[in-house]
């Protein structure tokens, strides 16, 4: 398998439920910022020009964070990475949802991009600001809906916490946004594991 | 069980799985124009302020159209609304993750709220006609991925149909955009479905 990712993207997500399968793989970085990410290669592997995309080993591409995550946890039973019933498995996608789908794209996206929301640059501020304060907003939300401790789910660790994972990582990291306690716990305890590890050390070498 | 809904929003989909699975249900209308979606009474129900929501018969709430929509596939399996192979259900949730959490926030909702992407009235025309031509092509982009005929999936009639569903219908109705050929026959083919009628007759009612 192949995973295409972005450095510093939520993709690193993908990375590490990869390293927690012990499984092989490899990587290749594509971005936005040198283009390659709309370049006729990458297309080929992922017309909708985003990161992650798993290339598999019958050579089929799987897009879509969450569904990435949920394939690699269902297909690997043995790493017990989502739970067996019906409705632990529920609250996993939903968790993956949220996270990817709306607290990604409408709080921290804001402050990444601010050109997406705003055409003026001198509005941009504006923009960054309105972001952070979505995603403090949403923040609290996930704290108070947090069901395990130190993980989302009371089962126990799921590829859902690779969401929050990448999320927190951009808190701590290039926003600057303080973490409420249980999501500063969550992200020390994530950065305790080995694959966690392995996954940020490949990104970042 | 009981679907929070938005009178003309996504949340039809949900709608019309309900029909489809033909087991009873009631509906309550909130919309953010009469501001009852962020109201005291629908924030306990779900706090993330958005439809749909489905409260379901032992008191909890599942949140995520997509969610909502393989749960329900997932828990009636006798209505084969989903593949019971883990790729076709992995391929049913890539359609619902992209049609949901991309096609429609970036495409449509520019043209919906451009207030959400532009501080300034005066940008609005510009937010709109940016979000047109966004879902112009991200309408071409699935024209060229159906697998199925008239069925995104190439296995028959799934709930992703019900995501392309509420697209279709914007398009159609309150933004003026052509269909595609492939996508206009799918529309017309939902369009037929007893089940998509009856949730219509009740939203518009």
């Amino acid at each position: 398998m192949k995973l295409f990712y972005g450095p510093g993207a939520c993709s690193i997500g993908i990375h590490l439920i990869l390293e927690e399968l012990g499984i092989p793989f490899e990587t290749q970085a594509v971005s936005t910022r040198d283009g390659s990410v709309h370049k006729p290669d990458y297309l080929a592997i992922n017309p909708k020009a985003k990161v992650p995309a798993l290339l598999r080993d019958d050579g089929t591409v799987l897009t879509e964070f969450p569904v990435i995550a949920w394939w690699l946890a269902k297909s690997h039973p043995e790493a017990k990475l989502i739970p067996t019933d019906l409705e632990g498995e529920a609250r996993t996608l939903e968790w993956l949802d949220y996270l990817c789908g709306t607290v990604h794209p409408q709080g921290f996206t804001r402050q990444f991009r601010p050109g997406n929301f705003g055409k003026d640059e001198a509005d941009h501020p504006r923009v960054v600001a309105q972001g952070k304060a979505m995603s403090e907003k949403y923040l609290a939300l996930i704290e108070g809906r947090i069901a395990g401790d130190p993980w989302l789910l009371a089962s126990g660790y799921s590829v859902a916490d690779a969401a929050l994972f990448f999320l927190a990582r951009w808190c701590v990291g290039p926003l600057g946004i303080a973490l409420p306690p249980k999501i500063a716990k969550h992200y020390e305890a994530m950065k305790a594991r080995p694959a966690v590890q392995r996954a940020v050390a490949r990104e970042t070498a």
